[in-house]
């Protein structure tokens, strides 16, 4: 049967028949889909320039994560991005395109980013590691050598309210803490509250209910007055633009010091300032931080960060979990199927927002 | 001002004023009370024969984690326990005479508790070890190298559904994990599944809602039956008595082993069969075990347990917090109070419970 659609699937697992085989049977003879495992064997992942430019040829969508040289696929309609951000593509010819609709898969990973968060979280107010260490040593501590502070009612800001943010605020409410949440468009009414975008069932804050205060804006004394509100953890799990680059800098860290707040990034490591981050880590300004994101990745070897006082690095893998493959092939699914009916997309990124978002 | 009441406080801080005049002023006349700090210079807390016997002439009630030599204190009548067990007073003579009231702060420790359970849990699960270890060697792991299984759809045992286990299953339920829980007797009804005691606000599950399927029983098969229903994560937190003890032995592990279960004890260390766990370690029958408790205490530097396989030990300090302090002495000002008014104390330990609760 003659389809014009190839979907080629770039990602990190082999062929998944019985998937392939579900999607099919909804588009009977539209489609065909073609797959390459972009996972190399030291467990690291392709680069453009590593594929076969055979694998391209006729390719109308894509699944996948990083981009692929754009004069590669001419034909391109549709790329369903693996990831929630999608700030790799921005000066990518046919992200700029707007005859081609793109989607995230955001709300397919807030479970194990907002578990790795409080994973970090508790660790650090746990003493986890010192007591790892004791244990090497078989050296049963006497109980009162350390103070632990427990998360009741302290106050988490959570710096970008999407789907990732709001599973962490999940989470931080079942732990008794208060929540504060700031995005960068206000959010006055309850419908303005609610998630844009797709979200798991029983998890996060589809409607926007857990905050006990948000605030909102896009200078930088908007973000200052945030950060000024006493927090104990700040989250930062917002996307990279223009705007959001370096916003995290030495007066901002010097504003966290009121509480001496534990600084987390899930998003992207230019949005803070590094130098600065290590200056705030060193003097004790902030209690610690985790990093699961740097800039640059893979963050080099003789990098001062690695040594920071307090602060834990892992190599970009929170996003990581077995239940990652079904929940985003859902979206994709879900948003092949509307293709063909000519309905939005979930998660769609209109043309508008990835010309003008950041100007 | 006459008073037949000494209240000796024996905790590990110093007098605190304020806490006193308030309680003082709620009583006027009615009550002496005597500080006493049970913190040695190294961290670790004092015995019962390293206090000056002096501290204890004329006292009626106590506020003290541990037993002190029943000879001392005669007139005793109160005594408000800083644990949620009472297992070291099970054969004290004060415990086992009808006219000494007690009571637990059974209710005031599950946050930390149930953060020490889960930070664990992630801890394991998100593999931080094994990050930490790599940061120290600044080597950024490429991605795919380990597979991480988020929380979403596991299954979680709470072994006693109190207070500690009912925050555990808050935070379980956040990350979207599916709840049984195991009580000695049966919660068929709404009222018998509430919790019995002290609950701090906004936290736990007080109305016992949580559970997608509640067991009980007080025989080993009960016990199995529970354990056999495909759990991820079995999370001890039952009291210890003659009952419980040895309870999860070597044909238990077996059980857990389905799914491998990761093991978790913030009981008491003679709950588990510790011979039968460090060979389900070593043979990989369950995933992990983190454990704040052993048998004995301290574990032997010599103990083989220290060095099982993908087994964290930490010093019984899973009730440490800060805020710690103040639940408990509220609880104990509210139980004065009710003691002169003559009313049913919180989380009181009636007399008949305690001489047949695990005959």
């Amino acid at each position: 049967m003659d389809t014009e659609d190839i979907l080629l699937m770039l990602y990190a697992v082999d062929r998944d028949e019985q998937w392939e085989n579900d999607l099919l049977e909804k588009l009977p003879g539209k489609l065909q889909v073609r797959w390459e495992n972009t996972r190399k064997p030291d467990g690291s992942i392709k680069a453009a320039d590593e594929y076969d430019p055979k694998i391209f040829e006729g390719v109308t969508m894509l699944f996948t994560y990083s981009p692929v040289p754009a004069d590669l696929v001419p034909k391109l309609r549709f790329v369903q991005l693996t990831s929630a951000g999608s700030d790799l593509w921005q000066s990518h010819a046919r992200y700029l395109d707007s005859g081609v609709k793109f989607a995230t898969t955001s709300g397919s990973n807030p479970p194990q980013i907002a578990e790795w968060v409080i994973g970090q979280w508790l660790k650090f107010q746990h003493h986890f590691s010192i007591h790892d260490e004791s244990q090497k040593k078989h050296y049963w501590e006497p109980s009162l050598v350390r103070q632990v502070e427990d998360s009741v009612g302290l106050r988490v800001g959570i710096l970008g309210y999407g789907a990732i943010g709001r599973q962490v605020s999940r989470l931080c409410r079942a732990l008794g803490m208060e929540v504060y949440a700031f995005t960068a468009s206000e959010r006055a009414t309850p419908e303005s509250r609610a998630l844009r975008g797709f979200n798991l069932p029983n998890l996060g804050d589809p409607q926007g209910e857990l905050p006990a205060k948000w605030f909102h804006g896009t200078t930088k004394e908007a973000v200052n007055d945030f950060l000024s509100q006493d927090l104990d953890m700040l989250v930062i799990s917002l996307p990279l633009t223009k705007l959001s680059r370096k916003l995290i800098g030495e007066e901002q860290f010097r504003i966290l010091g009121k509480k001496k707040a534990f600084v987390v990034n899930i998003a992207r490591g230019p949005i803070l300032d590094q130098g600065a981050l290590i200056e705030a880590l060193e003097h004790e300004v902030i209690r610690g931080a985790a990093l699961d994101v740097t800039d640059p990745e893979p963050l080099p070897a003789d990098h001062p960060l690695w040594d920071a006082k307090n602060c834990v690095i892992t190599p970009h893998i929170s996003w990581l979990s077995t239940h990652q493959n079904k929940r985003s092939r859902d979206i994709l699914t879900e948003n092949v199927v509307r293709l063909f009916k000519g309905e939005t997309l979930i998660n769609e990124l209109p043309y508008k927002a990835r010309t003008h978002h950041d100007d």
